[in-house]
């Protein structure tokens, strides 16, 4: 592919992605906070799984993941703490483990040049397709599993922060 | 801002997010059809919309949304189904509604030149914004409110596709 950026020029840039993303962040941290202590590591519906460890998903994709794309190094492969010893016991400690990878995400992005972004990666050692196409994967897995905590909100009587309401 | 392209090229072209965006679309499609019938249009949980409804929600932004973008004609404003007399059903004419918003998305979206994504809008006369947070908005949404449909899913016992599987 040369001259990729001949046609269709500047669409999104790297700074306005992450702004993005974090403004999602700053949604699903609120949406933890939003939860009872007890009820965001017991409930679920359906046989899913609790809000944290739905939460520790993204964690686990997010920060590690910006690492790997960044440095190539992808450590002890995906979802360390889920697969893991190191699921956080409350919500405190789930927060300041968002909290760390929140600045994980500001150290690591600026490290991945513009012109790397559709550069061939295997997310964890493991998936196929570009660092583009895997941060837009770890967003949307982000939205995907925050909405499923709206609805066990919702079902617990409580109402979630509103999705709109993002910086 | 002059010259926005200059520190920062080529990200996203309008051709990728657009694949992206369908990408979504297909899988929502899927989501809607693992639906039975009845619980399509009655099923929700802690006095949320049903499924039916919300897929609607999509639908009434997507279609509309993308010719008010494209064109500066925001019709009927925002959610003329929802809000009016145009609710579906059945499966099929939802389907149908669903199909027809995604020839839309096509006839529509080459029509907004990339030059002009950073533009302000008003989306349905109402929300401020660019072009592209509108759609990055529209986007976000559906991925939101489907994986909602998915708890749905779960709670009734059905297997939703595969979050991962978009083409």
């Amino acid at each position: 592919m040369e001259n990729v950026q001949a046609p269709t020029a500047a669409l999104l840039t790297p700074e306005a992605l992450l702004k993005h993303w974090q403004g999602h962040r700053d949604l699903t941290r609120r949406v933890i906070e939003a939860y009872p202590e007890k009820e965001l590591f017991e409930f679920a519906i359906g046989g899913m799984r609790t809000f944290a460890v739905l939460a520790m998903e993204i964690i686990d994709l997010t920060g590690p993941g910006i690492k790997g794309l960044a440095t190539g190094e992808w450590g002890d492969g995906p979802m360390p703490h889920i697969s893991g010893e190191g699921m956080p016991k409350t919500k405190e400690d789930l927060l300041t483990l968002w909290d760390e990878t929140t600045k994980r995400l500001e150290i690591y992005w600026p490290q991945i040049p513009v012109e790397k972004y559709e550069d061939p990666v295997k997310a964890f050692g493991m998936y196929d397709g570009t660092i583009l196409s895997s941060i837009l994967y770890f967003m949307d897995n982000e939205v995907h599993h925050r909405a499923q905590g709206y609805v066990y909100l919702r079902a617990l009587g409580i109402e979630p922060p509103a999705f709109w309401d993002r910086p």
